[in-house]
């Protein structure tokens, strides 16, 4: 056993394993001594396993071992499992071996639950952070997350595409973008891959894309950050009303697999996945000032609903919604306006729990519309002309939306702050570790 | 029909659905007009498929509506399928409506293959370009390789993790990097997830990320680009061996994949996808630079081997090999040296094809090793001191590589330049489309 593989995560050592041998890896999360007998809880990506040491029983070299093992102290393990009606999990397990491959200090920061730390001293601290169990739990649900993403678009036709993050000319227009230099030249992270993928219906027809994404607003809230991973999906042959379908299956696998994999583990921390159903409930934008206006808030027609706005109307329904047809002005150049009254649009912006997870929209497919859309906004279709080029030649109408995969994680596991379900948040004034 | 959806993609009009109505949406790929009788070729992402319109058969709108179709208009149909012994695939559709979404202009760049376009020009209107079926095809491959690779990365335990692209320090020390103004810092993007998904194993202990990596160095070859995608994994508990037999696992799904979904698209190109085998053959360094002086190639001991020296190995396995066993110094500071001889390390590289596409190694675990390997490489270690920290806390042994997934459709694809498995690639002098 120099280089000990495990056999098992933790989680996986059950009763019926009894009898038999296992190697396990991880840390040492405690001890608790009882003189001649010593109760070491092992943890890994996975749980927490009790390994069960007793003086005479195991060998002498494991035996004492055990009088110098710390806690967090990197441990590979070989033993056998014994069900139990006491230990955690219904099983212990009686080690034969146990090998130390690195000795740990006495952490920065708790992880053990019995001090609160606050945000800013665990994200300096992250990595050691994330040995905590509810941060293992958020970063395997986080992957959970994207496979079911993936797997609902895969289902739908869809193929995943990587656009450049590197670009010349901004996406939107006059948003804030970061600055590169691109050897000679000066160029801008992308905010999001919208002209991109809508080029792409052109060809491939139904694309998505979970990468990164960058703005450089001066934001400092709960739920911005500066970087961040964005999914998005765009339809060839399709509308808002399509796509808002295949959003509705999309967050609602993400439920269903969240809640299938992880629901015993989340319920330890109060954490409880409702499953909304399908079709999710639609207000229009006017029906939504009007139910404001209601409870008190007034919002000049025109105006974006400010995240107070999502909150009331968040706290009233009790479910994910779609807010639908806003003004035309207030969305992006490339949104369709109703043929019927151009000054609202094929847009909808998907609501849960008081944040905007998801935006989207049917786009213009005609090139002279989206001329004019350019020119009402003062942006100068001349710095879009590759972009426009596109549109001469059999470009078919098309629909999409953008969502935040951490925005998504955030009311999925109930967290206050975005910057606890990412790895290693980038804001305003955070740029390591 | 105002706004018709597909309810089948081309490939998937088979003669088992003789009598259906379908409804098919996408480009006029060709017309051949017979007089009565004209044959509209309909391409999608998928395929083409022929539909057949006779006249005093077909609806007297219908007829009309083709005398005006052009080559690569957007059109939506509905039709009836007949099973047919001479058309393509075996069927052709009958349509009753033909919707024209969008006309199309006559294009800047042929899609047909009667006339060779250069790279330059084609990449110039790339959106365009992508309409050619061996592009699609391209890119149906690449997706269903990303979701190959997640997929046996899944099965061995690892998860998904987004590490930011940003960053303060360079990962390796001296290599090119481009610079971001963020805020009034300067920082820099990744070169890779380095040292991020090493802290990572310390917690999450099984790690895999598919993201965009930068490198601002001045090649001009076809097989270097500045952004592109990188496939990253790491493992805790492990060394450079485990990592290897991932990294097999991984390689043969994606031809078995591939092969399994596309060898009859790709058959049509000549390409053939030959599924390697487990174990991949494994030469040391020392044992490559013999085989490449017996074909009269010198490399000075401590050099890297060449791209011709690549080549010359490629040739004489026709298979995909590992090089094993790299000169210390030649590797980055966290490679982890051989105990018995500390001049060479435990590290790997993949070759196919005549290219390295993948890069990796055990690294070290221990703080003292790792400050003295710094030191070694000119590097100062108070620059990696949040990194450095980790290793205090019961930091794991550990493994993982790197892997360049356009390098991989390259040789998988037997494509000669690596623009041509990328939808918009940005390299030394192109930052557009």
């Amino acid at each position: 056993m120099s280089f000990p593989r495990k056999t098992h995560w933790t989680k996986d050592v059950t009763p019926e394993l009894d009898g038999k041998e296992v190697i396990l890896t991880g840390w040492v999360w405690d001890i608790r001594d009882l003189g001649n007998i010593k109760f070491i809880l092992l943890r890994d990506r996975e749980g927490i396993i009790q390994l069960t040491v007793k003086k005479g029983v195991a060998p002498e070299g494991v035996w004492s071992l055990t009088q110098s093992l710390g806690r967090e102290d990197a441990i590979a393990v070989k033993g056998v499992v014994k069900a139990s009606k006491i230990a955690r999990a219904g099983v212990e397990v009686f080690p034969s071996e146990i090998h130390v491959v690195a000795k740990s200090k006495a952490l920065p920061i708790d992880i053990w639950g019995s001090v609160e730390t606050d945000l800013d001293t665990r994200l300096k601290y992250r990595s050691i952070d994330l040995k905590r169990p509810i941060n293992s739990l958020i970063f395997r649900v986080e992957s959970e997350v994207t496979r079911a993403i993936r797997e609902t678009l895969y289902g739908r036709g869809f193929i995943e595409v990587f656009t450049p993050k590197i670009i010349v000319t901004s996406t939107e227009g006059g948003a804030e973008l970061f600055t590169v230099q691109y050897f000679e030249r000066a160029a801008y992270l992308a905010q999001s891959p919208q002209l991109y993928k809508e080029e792409l219906t052109a060809s491939l027809e139904r694309v998505f894309e979970i990468a990164p994404a960058y703005r450089a607003e001066k934001h400092n809230t709960n739920y911005h950050l500066n970087e961040f991973i964005s999914v998005d999906i765009e339809e060839a042959f399709a509308n808002y009303m399509d796509v808002m379908d295949v959003l509705e299956d999309v967050i609602i696998s993400v439920y269903e697999r969240v809640n299938k994999v992880f629901s015993n583990e989340l319920a330890k921390y109060g954490i409880e996945i409702k499953i909304p159903k399908k079709p999710f409930r639609r207000i229009t934008y006017d029906e939504a000032l009007d139910m404001l206006s209601r409870r008190g808030l007034k919002i000049n027609w025109g105006d974006d609903v400010p995240k107070n706005g999502l909150e009331l109307l968040s706290e009233e329904f009790n479910e994910p919604f779609f807010i639908i047809h806003f003004p035309t002005d207030l969305r992006a150049f490339y949104t369709k306006p109703l043929d019927s009254d151009p000054k609202i649009s094929e847009s909808f912006d998907l609501v849960i729990g008081g944040l905007e997870i998801a935006s989207g929209s049917s786009r213009i497919h005609i090139k002279e519309q989206l001329i004019e859309a350019l020119r009402k906004r003062g942006l100068n279709p001349e710095n879009f002309e590759s972009h426009l080029m596109v549109y001469d030649y059999g470009m078919p109408p098309h629909a999409g939306w953008g969502m935040g995969l951490y925005r998504l994680l955030m009311v999925l596991l109930k967290r206050d702050n975005i910057r606890e379900v990412v790895l290693y948040p980038r804001d305003r004034f955070r740029l390591e570790p």
